[in-house]
């Protein structure tokens, strides 16, 4: 993997990378936060939270306004954002096939079967096995790679709460801002899921954070999501909390602790609002697990 | 005034507005930030933190980049972000004669004097006087007009510092983050100040913080700077802050507080960092202010 950009921030270090992905078959550029302690001896090397970004997002977007270094910096976390889809492997493909919110910048983090869209449009295993383990062979020392959170805003806040329920105990913890929690009933969602799934919507349950609070029988885990009330695409029935309270209600192992934010709409100054209880949650779950 | 956005954030308020411009002879948009404070009935109305941005810039890049919200909201101070320049008023002349480093989003705060530019590049009075005397006439009750700092970014930093030596006690206190110091003597501002100014260079010396320094006779006034030691625009001898050191260190009237922040660069990072630090210095002679 080649660096590509590095920013002093808070004392840390903001860093971008590109690499040959396997899991999309192109390269894919990320970035990554190191607090401080990491680059000094003795101290304890930084888990991992992993931030998902929404729609049209890159992987520079939280990095830029969301200003969770400040946390992490505090809280001696790293920080990784991925992008938000394959990019740049096939200009025609992309071109022709993809809109604002489908395709390019908008994967749904989901393992694509579909033909037009299986042989790239992976980014399920990109973001849960193939970026953690090249963090882990790249840059062994500067990381705790055994400690890891997830989370991440509108699609990206699905793709986390996806991640975590499809893989019990792979995360210590998941939270999410106005995440679209139930894809299966939401425009979004249905257009996504059957271009990269297919038109059998009993495919797509595997894909639905609703369904895996439902099936989910991995340890006892806690979510943390906000939704600002006064986000558009509330109103537009594309994030439907309510469907994600309702199936957490019937569950004794997924416990939801979902803030409704008076005034609030989708943009990245409800993240920068509320950023810090955000990394503080991972935090303080990363430092219990430290423990145990 | 007409507001074009609106964005709840740290429990106050992000604003665009638009407006028909005397000083710059076009309509200019500019953002301001309320904290919380200004709508609840009985609490002090903020005093007002100008900033002032960089090269290529427009209202939105401190705004979204910066972080300075949480730190508003903290200290019940409000922001607000101008344009760097005059925008759209002659296509013509924007695509003919501007460069990023002159021209569109490259006012340099002056008030211009040559023929090509005289009409619209007053940056300098529609930041002292007129956006100011906009606010108070249009909300009236959410800040206090009375009491006002400064601040910026680069190019920014420099309209911050001439904005205040040039008006003594119009500003409660001015600060700057890696500004060009000594603009008579960087090819930026011989750039710049050839176009707004003209070739008689005895002309320049009243927009330049250096010389307004030497020249200051108003009252006590402390300056804090924040310059980074791996910013790029600091070797190509763009910002010389050393000749502000050399200035101030004559004067008995201005207190330069300039720190080397070692390994921190010219971008969005560096002031998201220590922008904390900045508002807080606002924020404690804003207090001391209101006191008097």
């Amino acid at each position: 993997m080649k660096q590509t950009a590095s920013y002093k921030c808070f004392g840390g270090e903001v860093r971008t990378y590109t690499h040959a992905a396997e899991t999309t078959r192109c390269a894919m550029t990320f970035s990554v936060y190191l607090p401080p302690a990491a680059s000094e001896a003795g101290r304890a090397r930084p888990p991992v939270i992993y931030y998902l970004s929404g729609l049209t997002c890159t992987d520079q977007n939280a990095l830029t306004k969301a200003g969770l270094q400040a946390h992490a910096a505090a809280r001696n976390v790293a920080l990784v954002f991925p992008d938000t889809s394959p990019r740049g492997y096939s200009p025609a493909i992309e071109n022709d096939s993809t809109s604002w919110d489908f395709g390019l910048g908008a994967s749904f983090y989901v393992r694509a079967t579909t033909e037009r869209w299986r042989d790239h449009y992976n980014m399920y295993d990109y973001v849960v096995s193939e970026l953690p383990a090249l963090l882990e062979r790249e840059l062994p020392d500067a990381l705790d790679h055994k400690r890891r959170s997830i989370m991440g805003h509108s699609m990206g806040g699905h793709g986390a709460l996806v991640c975590a329920l499809k893989n019990p105990g792979r995360y210590v913890s998941v939270s999410a801002f106005a995440p679209v929690c139930n894809p299966v009933n939401c425009p979004w969602g249905v257009k996504a899921f059957t271009g990269y799934l297919g038109a059998d919507t009993s495919a797509w349950r595997a894909w639905d954070a609703c369904e895996l609070v439902r099936a989910y029988a991995g340890p006892p885990v806690s979510v943390l999501v906000d939704q600002g009330t006064a986000d558009s695409f509330l109103a537009q029935k594309q994030l439907l909390p309510d469907a994600l309270v309702e199936a957490a209600k019937h569950s004794k192992l997924v416990s939801l602790h979902l803030r409704f934010q008076g005034g609030y709409d989708h943009s990245y100054y409800f993240m920068l609002t509320f950023g810090r209880d955000h990394v503080d949650f991972h935090a303080d779950a990363l430092e219990r697990a430290a423990r145990l």
